[in-house]
């Protein structure tokens, strides 16, 4: 009964109640599905859940399971097996295709469209007729889940472009694969990055991409589903750069696993912080003379923390949008100081006015305006050109919206507020 | 010959190819094209471009444009427009079915199923013949431009199931739709949020999905390039919010725009800022005993800016991937308390080495490291609470991992440290 319950239900549901069970509930359930569900509810799991349950199975139940999923997904798990493992998988797999197109796909990088692509498609040769192309569609069909186009190759396999499915659907029996195809067809070659893929496949709205290699040869099919996850995880990606937590996490991992991703960059603000007393230590004489000089230094560095991630988190926009400029960099540094000479005099303006009226001494008034007004603009220097350095680097440029920004900043605000204050005071 | 170029290029390279242009130059750009063409470039645009566009033309103009795209396009077009051209556009809608799916679609919020679903979808009746199907798909096909699945329905159009393009190709002529459809299919209603759509979407690895009324009615269908619209724009969102960026700019806005956009969270930390002086001020006598009080304020300041960003992203983690949680709220705190524990131990433990090593006064090394402590401690709650607390008042919980918990924990860090030190020193 729970068998067939299971069965009907969606790996995807499985998948999310295996997560309320303990390892040997779960054995339990995906031991009682077909191969074909539970292959789809381990590959539905996230990774790190996934690692657990695959150490519960022999090479031949990971092979069994491996048949009945596409290339791609299949691949996946492969990378996750221990190294000794995978040549047994491999070799363990019924469907000989499969295991050579796992081959085949095992020697790309994760994160570049060859390491995204199944080699399950459909595809006809230019020279065919449109009842062959039928015929073959219903042969390869069998394979592919999901069609979308048909593309069509020469000889040579090379790209020539793609047919949808509506189209031969609609088209007369006596044409011919020729007379119907669409030469404008969009690909990418293997070893583009998946954010690229991503930016491809969203700006001309593709549901599938043909991946090509550098001959123009068809190499395999990238399909939306498995963007959308590379988009997701890109984006969770930026946000926990952007927290200042090293892993990734979530919320109901362990305790200590939680605390490992979040300590990196706490102890690293912290060396921030205490190189900041050092700092501040040197100007020790100046802060007995005049102990209301101690009072702005939230305002100073916590400005400066704000103003940082602003510039950064635009510039980071415009690297994820891929913006086309041509806009020199002398002429987008100009425009990020013009925008931070008005944002800093507003800032500066209303806290002189601010402190006039509290009645703050008016010398420190004045220290406190022009360290803030050149905070500000340093900043937005730092948090602009730091994403922009990263990304040549090959660095996540997320990484400069966060605690790295915040503690640079604090460092360079209490350097600016105290060498402004030690000369004016 | 510059048309018959264009009208060959892909629509979403000219929209980026116009962005370079001035007004009149477009202007004469969009007029050469087709109406298809130049329909599919407008609604490739970025809204704010897109607005200065429309004012360009009349409304019967932009009436033959809105005629060539779908219903879901045509309406967020016509939402751009001011009140009084609508009707008039509308009005002027050559077809007069897509003017009807117009005013149909404009009833609903823009940010639930119904304002994201278009009225173009192949549907079939349950007792029809396979070949009466195809010959439907034939005709309704002119208006749909992809077909993904047909959806299956009864007399009184209520949604029964669905069937794959494929499956009809691949059946035999005699059977019909009653025999070949899959019941399973997994719907969306009118009223349901972007945000859960999305994740239906993503979970189910879905192109389409078809869109039901409280009946069980099928009102619609939305795409996944849609849906990669709707992720993409919340990922920049969340972006923005977390960067105390106060509207939606990019870095070729104009500097005032920049400007106004970032104003508004700098302003609120500046009052932040200025609000903690004054409470060090309560503290001056204390200051002018031990001035070296002052060195460790950066410190416990960014130590309670990080750990609160840290806190709140694990949490937007959770509430964008709609964990289901059976752990109940006091739980989760204890949780996160234990990990604030763990954290705060090592963090308060390397600062009291590093003070002792390098001479600090031992009752000003015991202060800080006791504040440090408490700070992790409240910054962890506080951090985790917000978010929640926002998400459950309808506002973008991520506002909670931004400049709005730094300013919240900067304070929040002061009065703890003084209060400690006042009472231990
Ligand atoms: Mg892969
Ligand atoms: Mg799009
Ligand atoms: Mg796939
Ligand atoms: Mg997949
Ligand atoms: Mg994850
Ligand atoms: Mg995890
Ligand atoms: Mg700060
Ligand atoms: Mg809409
Ligand atoms: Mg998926
Ligand atoms: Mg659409
Ligand atoms: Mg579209
Ligand atoms: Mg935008
Ligand atoms: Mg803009």
């Amino acid at each position: 009964f729970i068998k067939n319950t299971l069965d009907e239900t969606n790996p995807a549901d499985i998948s999310t109640i295996l997560l309320e069970f303990d390892t040997e509930e779960s054995r339990y359930v995906l031991d009682v599905l077909e191969n074909e569900v539970s292959a789809e509810v381990i590959n539905d799991l996230d990774e790190d859940v996934r690692s657990k349950y695959l150490k519960e199975f022999n090479t031949t139940e990971i092979a069994a399971m491996l048949n009945e999923l596409d290339s791609d997904d299949a691949v996946d798990i492969i990378n996750e097996l221990p190294l000794k493992d995978r040549e047994e998988v491999i070799a363990s797999l019924e469907n000989k295709e499969k295991a050579k197109n796992i081959l085949d796909l095992l020697r790309y990088e994760e994160d570049v469209a060859g390491g995204l692509m199944a080699k399950e498609l459909i595809k006809a040769n230019v020279n065919w007729s449109i009842n062959q192309c039928i015929e073959e569609i219903r042969r390869q069909a069998e394979n592919v889940e999901k069609i979308y186009s048909v593309y069509v190759v020469d000889d040579q396999n090379i790209l020539l472009g793609r047919v949808s499915l509506k189209r031969i659907i609609l088209a007369d029996d006596h044409l011919k694969v020729k007379d119907l195809y669409d030469d404008d067809v969009i690909s990418v070659e293997t070893y583009m990055d998946e954010v690229d893929v991503a930016e491809v496949m969203r700006k001309y709205d593709l549901d599938a991409v043909p991946v090509v290699n550098v001959q123009g040869k068809l190499m395999g099919r990238i399909t939306i589903d498995d963007i959308v996850d590379v988009i997701t995880e890109l984006a969770e990606e930026e946000r926990q750069m952007m927290a200042g937590i090293s892993e990734d996490v979530e919320e109901d991992d362990s305790v200590w696993m939680l605390t490992r991703a979040r300590l990196p960059w706490l102890i690293i603000g912290m060396f921030g912080g205490l190189l900041g007393a050092q700092f501040i230590g040197v100007f020790e004489d100046d802060i007995l003379l005049v102990p209301a000089m101690a009072f702005f230094i939230p305002l100073i560095t916590a400005t400066g923390g704000n103003v940082g991630i602003q510039s950064s988190s635009i510039v980071l926009q415009s690297l994820a949008s891929k913006s086309v400029f041509d806009d020199s960099f002398l002429k987008r540094i100009l425009k990020v100081l013009a925008v931070a000479i008005l944002n800093g005099a507003v800032i500066a303006g209303i806290v002189m006015g601010m402190n006039l009226i509290l009645g703050q001494d008016i010398r420190l008034a004045i220290v406190v305006s022009i360290a803030l007004f050149n905070v500000v603009l340093l900043a937005s220097f730092m948090g602009t050109v730091t994403p922009l350095v990263l990304d040549k680097l090959g660095i996540n440029p997320a990484l400069a919206a966060g605690p790295f920004i915040t503690t640079a900043n604090d460092l360079l605000g209490l350097l600016v507020y105290f060498t402004v204050a030690h000369f004016l005071i």
